[in-house]
């Protein structure tokens, strides 16, 4: 039974995978000794990691061989050997795996401590579960700021200065796309100098396709994060998509089609805004689920931009369709 | 030692609570039996549940009185006595807790296991890490969901009649909020109908307005849930976001002013955008930090309607002020 300490060892390995956050400090024990013996050893040693659940089996070579857990040593037999009792198929993880991946290993296996070792199969270290605990905390916390545009810095008690620095380059990102919307607009001028209605109606056809694809959207970016989006579904899952934005933008079409009629008193721009709002909510059916799949290809984190890329095109679509189609039949 | 099994008592509390998730099968121990007699016990035994990291030391009334765990029992001389080696002060949750809370505990305490007490300090059951990683992991997935208006049964491969209804809902509240956007910028027809470079432009005013404020609600409905916000600083983080507002909205007002004094010629269009977007940015930072607090008083969840009610305000302050500004100073 031994401790050995390797401080070195964890600041050499990169920030964000699991050997920056292993304890190398492992309690580890031989597979040929007797329970009894190290039944022995651990009374002689008066301490162990309170958040462990078990010994580390290694050779001599700091090969690791497997767990030998604290209920299996209680519960078992003193004159067995570590060989006999521990786990020999325990769970490891290699050094250089991104800690977000433990967290799916935690939760998959119910684990309370995973041996960690280097390329060579050496054990260097242990990760416990409240470990996994604060990164799974960390990583829910960063997705959130991050679909706002804010960094992981971000602090809702920094200074002024930094925290305006830091937010005004997600405000420049959203002003080309506003600018980009309002060219659409721009091409339209002339029939809404025509027919100002137009002007009133149009935010709502926008402002619907956004909300349906950020829906759709944020379904497939978690898909794609639970790994349940693979190529074989993908189909089936853009023709479902559809059908929902089909059947949500015929329903909502009637219904603003129909106060728009009332409103302004037209039945053209009552069928024009109907028929404007299917077109977009089909429209941001099909960009919530390619979006993400076409950013996660590019090796582009789709929660961090995807809502923008998709409210650009359900803004586009939205005054393109709406404006294009009252120049069509209206003017 | 002995275990009981308590289903039925599992079943008895709400869901959402402590007493829901908990093992009810605990392995306990009296107080006044020397270690050794544990650990001959725990031999007959022969199995412990894995997640656990010890036994529950209860009185024969079935009061909790302390832990005592595995790494004690291990390390420690087996003449001594459970009560000499238990961690009295480990340690315990009440049942009827929210189970959203124990998060926080088994974060801060870094713990393993915990004991579950009822109204009367009994113990009736333990709850471990493996469970507490499961319920994080969901919590933080429903805040994304609420976020995009999806409910938690919401799946990406559900048929769609079913998902299309659930999805409706939140778009029938966004037309709420977007028509009453277009009410206002109906008030303004007859100023866009003279000037149709602000039909152009309008949307942009609103959509910067949107964005600042909702990276504002983020931190604040994150500061929330943390519990950083108190009465004692929520003046001074008004204050703090509206000099964030004043600087953004000052920069982007510069720079969106210059861009629509190229784009279409006219210094006032210029000036009136730029007056606008500092507005709205300005009524973005007061309502990002406000809206979040009045909600959270009167028990609604910010996390779920938060971004709706913001971007509302935005829109309406947004159009209003733009459209507002060009009707006093530009007809």
């Amino acid at each position: 039974l031994e401790v050995r300490e390797r401080v070195e060892e964890v600041l050499a390995y990169p920030e964000g995978t699991v050997g920056r956050i292993m304890h190398p400090e492992v309690a580890v024990i031989r597979p040929d000794v007797s329970l009894d013996v190290v039944l022995r050893y651990l009374r002689q040693r008066k301490s162990l990691r309170r958040q462990t659940d078990g010994l580390m089996v290694i050779d001599r070579d700091n090969n690791y061989l497997g767990k030998l857990s604290y209920t299996a040593l209680l519960t078992s037999d003193p004159a067995m050997t570590v060989s006999e009792v521990m786990l020999p198929e325990a769970d490891s993880v290699r050094a250089d795996t991104p800690e977000t991946d433990l967290a799916i290993l935690f939760e998959r296996r119910d684990l309370v401590s995973v041996a960690v070792l280097d390329d060579g199969d050496k054990l260097v270290g242990v990760v416990t579960a409240d470990d996994v605990l604060d990164i799974v905390r960390e990583q829910a916390d960063q997705q959130i700021l991050n679909m706002a545009g804010l960094e992981e810095e971000e602090d809702l008690f920094a200074p002024v200065l930094p925290s305006a620095k830091r937010r005004a380059v997600w405000l420049g990102i959203n002003l080309i796309t506003a600018f980009l919307a309002a060219w659409v607009i721009g091409l339209f001028e002339a029939t809404i100098d025509k027919i100002v209605a137009l002007a009133v109606l149009m935010p709502i056809v926008a402002s619907m396709g956004g909300i349906a694809g950020s829906q759709t959207l944020t379904l497939a970016i978690r898909g794609l994060a639970l790994g349940q989006i693979s190529s074989a579904n993908t189909r089936w899952l853009a023709f479902k998509e559809i059908g929902v934005g089909m059947l949500n933008g015929v329903f909502w079409a009637v219904v603003v089609g129909a106060i728009a009629f009332v409103w302004f008193g037209s039945v053209g721009i009552g069928l024009v805004i109907s028929a404007a709002m299917v077109l977009n909510l089909l429209a941001a059916a099909l960009s919530g689920v390619a979006i993400p799949l076409i950013l996660d290809r590019l090796g582009i984190d789709p929660a961090l931009s995807g809502a923008v890329v998709l409210t650009t095109v359900t803004d586009v679509v939205g005054f393109m369709s709406f404006l294009g189609l009252a120049t069509l039949f209206l003017l």
